[in-house]
């Protein structure tokens, strides 16, 4: 059980997305991709984090103005690797998160999911 | 990373509409559509921000009797400039909050595609 | 920018409508449908509110025992003048509330609506 | 308006059922189905409650260690004695609900329209 | 009533996934699959629990960096030994989740599932 813990006693962080709270930790922000600008928001700089305390609301959350839906399946494509998101959930709206994140390896997927899926679409026959 | 922290230390502002909270900062809403209602909403006037303090909630949030779930999609496409929301998402709502807000460019963009489907919909071929 | 002002100036009330909470304004409640017993609720008496405050929870909220994902579309109707829901949301929840909270102009909107996806359904061909 | 005000006087309770707070009151649980596990939760013991304080949390609410998502409806069909659910609403995971709560009179309701789903679903013509 | 008062005076543990809170009981935890990370991190050790204070936020919940849309069905399971979900939501999503807390019985059970969702799609015959 060693692993388990060593893993769950890692910095927490709690994110204020457009008014919705997720709590992750800093490991998953900063290691599948080190070189986004979400990871290099949490990293830490000469002075300490690069996002100051000013950033931070009342309840010790950091503050970012994006949508909280979309935001949902980049943060789990960070934990496990997967990109997954529900049936009713419009994929271009992850794509403009995973760009504003600098999330690389999740724009093509994204890009290529949503043109079969318009391809699909304008298949349908004429009636 | 400069332009980064220029960004996020702008002014946060808390939006309860109809009950549900949005965080965002003050440059989200007033940026795109600097004319719109929302915008004039926090402009600062002669006297201070138009929006009184008898218009804000026990926890500081901005009071705005509107739509929550059709308000969402409204404060994405300031953030970033597209119009995106889910399947089951009824468009004729966001129709009526750009409306309400002032937001002039969605109009047109929304009344399109509300006629497209509804077309699409009478098209189905009678049993 | 006067009458938003005073709009916005109107008193705001928080009901906790089954657990969720709503925020909206009196006079919102009370214009619509000043006869629907959703207006009388807020009403003013000869003793003040009809609404006495043992309704009322700790947050300072109206306690009413109905459903809260059905109220929504209603509060927006009373907001705006227009019946709009999302694809999800089944019209007979709407319709059981409109009753409950005597919405009277709402009842056979939803009704004729009912009917007809009724006899949509019914009209695809048996295999 | 002393019928409406009699009925809101009632007990308010509040349930936590596996995280998600439901308001309702003590009439609402009792009243439809006196003889379910969930009215009897509720009734009046030779000692008080039979749910005992040890069973609420910080916030005062009734500890349940059930589904939010499928009680909603169950809440709903005992404030108004109608079995009504959203289109994406598995009507399976209500029936789990409405057989844990003992709340005999859904039951049939759930399992008939359970079984019509799955015929109609065998009835599409294979390819 | 003695079953069901000695079943809710069980310990509850509220746990912070990924930012949205679950409350539920330890038995539930950890009696359907007793050998499952997700049972052993609230098993007992021989110094108190595994699952130590510093992974408990400042509501005293138990801290899981892991997406709360989908470890939903997998706690309504571990409370019911039934894999219930809506139409829209992804199994996939759910897999993932029970692969991560080792809820073994249900690995075989998703992934027939996602096959033969997959096969009936293809099977739709080509325009």
């Amino acid at each position: 059980s060693t692993p388990l813990c060593s893993k769950l006693n890692t910095e927490w962080v709690t994110l204020n997305v457009g008014g919705k709270y997720f709590t992750t930790s800093r490991s998953t922000l900063m290691t599948k991709e080190p070189m986004s600008m979400l990871a290099r928001m949490f990293a830490e700089g000469d002075n300490g984090f690069i996002m100051t305390p000013s950033n931070v609301d009342r309840n010790g959350a950091y503050l970012i103005d994006r949508s909280p839906t979309y935001f949902e399946p980049i943060l789990n494509y960070l934990r496990n690797g997967q990109l997954i998101f529900d049936n009713n959930v419009n994929p271009e709206g992850i794509l403009e998160e995973a760009r504003f994140f600098g999330i690389e390896s999740l724009v093509p997927q994204l890009e290529s999911l949503i043109q079969s899926s318009q391809r699909s679409r304008d298949n349908v026959p004429l009636t």
